[in-house]
């Protein structure tokens, strides 16, 4: 009995220390964002009460009853002014599920809310639940899109890997009662479906990212954008890519919209995650890229090469060199929270602002396709350095 | 402005810092080799003048502008008492360029030269270069052959990965202005192209790497040896493996030539690289092995495993567990550094000496290729030490 309320205490301890550690912004940076030194969710921060059976009697040994593996890839809203992040929860046993932490300042001292987030059940073939993007609509509710699988029905004998993956919808007005729409209707697979906050000609808009036949119909793959008549039957009857793959960028392999994009004054702001092949598997990066605000399907802006890849502890995790994100958060002031995970493990945040953010993506060289194209922007850099700095600062 | 200046300064501060940074010898090693402290070349010691525009007016965040991502994979060589390395510098975008960078003693305070390489583009299709090997030839010329890569123009529809890897050629008497020649003519893809630092038989010798078709003509692939009429019009006409591939070896999957072999009154001193695959992705680990002077095609010495394998942070990076080389330098008083690069990442020194390296290869035992040829030498090893511990030492 001793040894068991020494543990308690213990794991109480150090739970309340974790979550309400103070994150410290890491500088100088690179002027575009900042990282912070600690991750702002892990598995260890989910609730003891979800991991342990506190009753001495059923669980003489104080062990954990029920594993928590990783905490990753969350959406973001910012409600009744805080800052919440909806993470994919994964157990031990590699099905994940939905739950809510909140935060007052967006930076740190993330806490879950008694419970996780108990989705209407609709589909018994759905085994697995996962990367949330949030959207409070113009119509009035906040929608989630994210990502429902079952096991590929058609799959070969013996076959237990092959899945079908399609999105999911629900809707709420107070992030706890949530209503399932049907899942979305498409020809292909879709993972990363994003809805758009405004209406387009009077319709709902989709991010898309079709996949697999899709693909080898010679459409060659990227984001994709859909109108859809009808939310509570969402069905994609047209789809058009834009924003395209491309051979040895960061998005040959594959690519995905993150968040809904944030609407400024100089267009949609888009986050998006790009994935690239190597010796070691895929690598997952996130780049920006703008559209314009009188036709949301018409890029205006996309700077070469990535905004954020993986670095030093972000590296590693169950899937190494991994960043996703599917969550930001734009605050009045101007300021950006960008949520993003490392190699399928744990969530961090980066900040900047809507106005660096834009100056990046308006500013920053265009990919130019071939190596020659990089040496002539640095040849471009250091000559014009060289003239301001004899100038300016009279080096 | 005033926020400019100071990021400016901390940034020109930090930069300072880093690449007059001493480097440590790391004891007491293995006895082959001793690795150092820091690496020799990472993204953050290219010039701040490549990565930053310094204007205030048309920089006011003071942000990075092109950002480097890499700095792997360097040729090297000893040109006017400096010790020279042309790394593969790769930019945020994944293309990657060559740079080079000295050092007065080889093993620190490495700084790049103001601009980096501009190759002559002779190849509108050519989209990345990389892993240039650098030859001070017995006909004048310092040559560098490097990989030419483009998008490969029967790739399926969609299929936006498949490449092709040719070997370019280019040639300079100073380092600074460099001649382009065509491009390698070879029936395979190539890559690990090296050129041998002698005539033989009055030509040009190269090391290459014949690759897929080569291979499944059922010749079984490995290091290749080919004599070349004319290097100003370089073409492959036959082709000899003179180091193989071999089951459950460190290169099972692949090996090739790393920087060309060092001369000794031994033999021909070669570092290779070998490959295996795991679950992790592929393994690539460092070796040794040595040619006759007489027949350079034909090997007089090569250990068993390993001379180099990814150690501590050198395993982590953004192609993790490889480590690669294609640059050394013999120095005159016998000095040998080995030039790595860890994970595609950062660039690394290990030093040694031409007698270390050549008693290396003669007497460590060969590759047994069975577990019970390992338990077998160090019987033999124990019963020998146990003699000498006894007889010589006293114990």
């Amino acid at each position: 009995m001793n040894r068991y309320d020494n543990r308690l205490r213990v794991l109480m301890e150090e739970y309340e220390m974790l979550i309400s550690r103070e994150n410290e912004k890491i500088l100088p940076g690179n002027g575009i964002f900042e990282r912070y030194k600690y991750p702002i969710l892990t598995a260890a921060h989910t609730p003891l009460e979800w991991r342990y059976d506190f009753n001495p009697e059923t669980n003489p040994y104080f062990m954990e009853r029920f594993g928590i593996n990783a905490v990753f890839n969350a959406g973001a809203i910012k409600f009744n002014e805080k800052y919440l992040v909806m993470g994919r929860v994964e157990g031990y046993d590699r099905k994940s599920f939905f739950a809510i932490a909140e935060s007052p300042n967006g930076i740190d001292r993330f806490h879950f809310w008694e419970y996780p987030v108990q989705l209407p059940d609709l589909y018994p073939e759905e085994t697995n639940v996962y990367d949330m993007r949030l959207t409070a609509h113009e119509d009035g509710w906040i929608y989630g899109i994210f990502c429902s699988e079952s096991l590929d029905p058609n799959a070969a004998l013996g076959d237990l890997s092959s899945a079908v993956a399609k999105a999911g919808i629900i809707r709420t007005k107070d992030l706890k009662n949530w209503e399932r729409l049907p899942n979305l209707i498409s020809q292909s697979q879709q993972r990363n479906v994003v809805l758009h906050p405004e209406f387009v000609n009077g319709k709902y808009a989709l991010y898309t990212r079709p996949q697999d036949n899709f693909i080898n119909a010679g459409n060659g793959g990227g984001i994709g954008w859909a109108l859809i008549d009808d939310i509570t039957h969402a069905e994609i009857k047209e789809e058009t890519i834009i924003n395209h793959r491309h051979y040895h960028t960061i998005k040959e392999v594959k690519n995905g919209e993150g968040p809904h994009p944030i609407k400024t004054s100089q267009g949609w702001l888009h986050l998006a995650h790009g994935v690239r092949a190597c010796a070691a598997g895929l690598r997952y990066v996130l780049y920006l890229y703008m559209t314009s605000l009188e036709d949301p399907t018409k890029i205006i802006a996309e700077p070469g090469g990535f905004l954020l890849a993986p670095m030093g502890e972000e590296r590693i995790g169950d899937v190494s060199n991994v960043l996703f994100s599917n969550g930001w958060i734009a605050d009045e002031n101007g300021t950006v929270y960008i949520y993003y995970a490392s190699s399928d493990t744990r969530m961090h945040v980066a900040t900047s602002t809507i106005d660096r953010l834009i100056d990046y993506c308006f500013h920053t060289p265009a990919d130019g396709f071939r190596s020659a194209a990089s040496v002539k922007n640095i040849y471009k850099s250091v000559e014009a350095n060289k003239l301001i700095l004899a100038e300016q600062f009279h080096f």
